[in-house]
């Protein structure tokens, strides 16, 4: 049986009902820890699931930041700096990642236990034990009219990848590497594989290459 | 042991390899049919994986768009009718849904067997059988600058949910629900749980709650 909610229904009920059921509705969501470090040197790690692909030439990728969240540091940072990292969430340590969401006045990596790691002299730190690393730059930001939303694009400049989850076509294996994703704001998964699938083509059965 | 790559390597990788690895890496992907219908009644289907939250008050939702893709009947379909669904996808129709991405000259459900369906006089068709469909309508359209990707912002104006999966908190137990989520072009997965976790605040450990 299919539940029904109007806009207006949705704007009447209470709202933490509607906050919980609008965040479900896109489904499975990314979920990166993005680190940053201050001017004065003081670092900094939130999750974030809106992380998403722009281009692969050059590679890009874009993240949305809500307006009024707890996670203006990282913004403030990536805008002063224009340095951070990616970080995918293994599934040893989501509870530490979702710990991170705190609202601590240090560094999240300190108060979470999570070891912050630099490679090649990359300004913006790492979160150790990530299977999938990326090193950002910014690139653009945009400020949506609706209601303040902030969307930056940032070139990749550096992906480190645990090597038995990347695949020889270039495709990452996301049960191998641990990935986690997120549902709402605190509901955390593994992925279970229903196939990988061959190039749809018009008239031509699909195959299920993995 | 880490596979690095910098962005110099990755812009010398064969094409194909950088595609699909850039592509996997914001880790699990929404994976959402979007259902339009052209001004002379065409309908059409199509796959995004990326839709994601943009506010709960008012309920918006943000798609982007990749440049010259075989997605374009849709955007246009949005540009001029200003009318679209979003329906998660079910396991059981997985398959279909990646098929819907072949360049069909005709309607793509009448083409993959996926069935089209109208509720409450909304313009757009709804997957009949998708366990998750909203009626969007659009709102604002951006264009980035650094690749000419389009971002359509929509206010949520209805939504439908099989009820099995809506708890009383209104968050959504997306494994009941059957909803698919996606890695790269072509790989499917269900979720698995860990767990859904308290509010996190310093010095306060996280309860699991479910």
């Amino acid at each position: 049986m299919m539940k029904a909610f109007t806009k207006q229904s949705l704007l009447e009920a209470d709202s933490a009902f509607r906050r919980d059921l609008i965040n479900s509705l896109s489904g499975y969501k990314s979920l990166n820890l993005i680190g940053t470090k201050s001017k004065t040197g003081q670092t900094n790690l939130s999750p974030f699931s809106q992380v998403f692909h722009i281009g692969a030439t050059p590679p890009l990728v874009g993240i949305l930041f809500r307006p009024h969240t707890v996670e203006r540091h990282t913004l403030e940072n990536i805008l002063q700096t224009e340095y951070f990292t990616l970080n995918h969430v293994h599934e040893s340590f989501y509870q530490q990642a979702h710990q991170t969401a705190a609202r601590y006045k240090g560094s999240e990596f300190a108060a979470t236990g999570l070891e912050e790691t630099y490679k090649n002299d990359f300004f913006a730190p790492f979160v150790a034990g990530s299977p999938v690393q990326l090193a950002c730059t910014l690139v653009e930001k945009q400020t949506l009219q609706v209601n303040g939303t902030v969307l930056i694009i940032a070139s990749i400049e550096e992906v480190y990848v645990d090597a038995e989850g990347l695949r020889a076509d270039g495709s990452l294996d996301l049960e191998v590497l641990g990935t986690v994703t997120v549902s709402g704001l605190d509901e955390y998964y593994v992925g279970k594989r229903l196939a990988k699938l061959s190039y749809p083509k018009p008239g031509k059965d699909l195959e299920v290459l993995i």
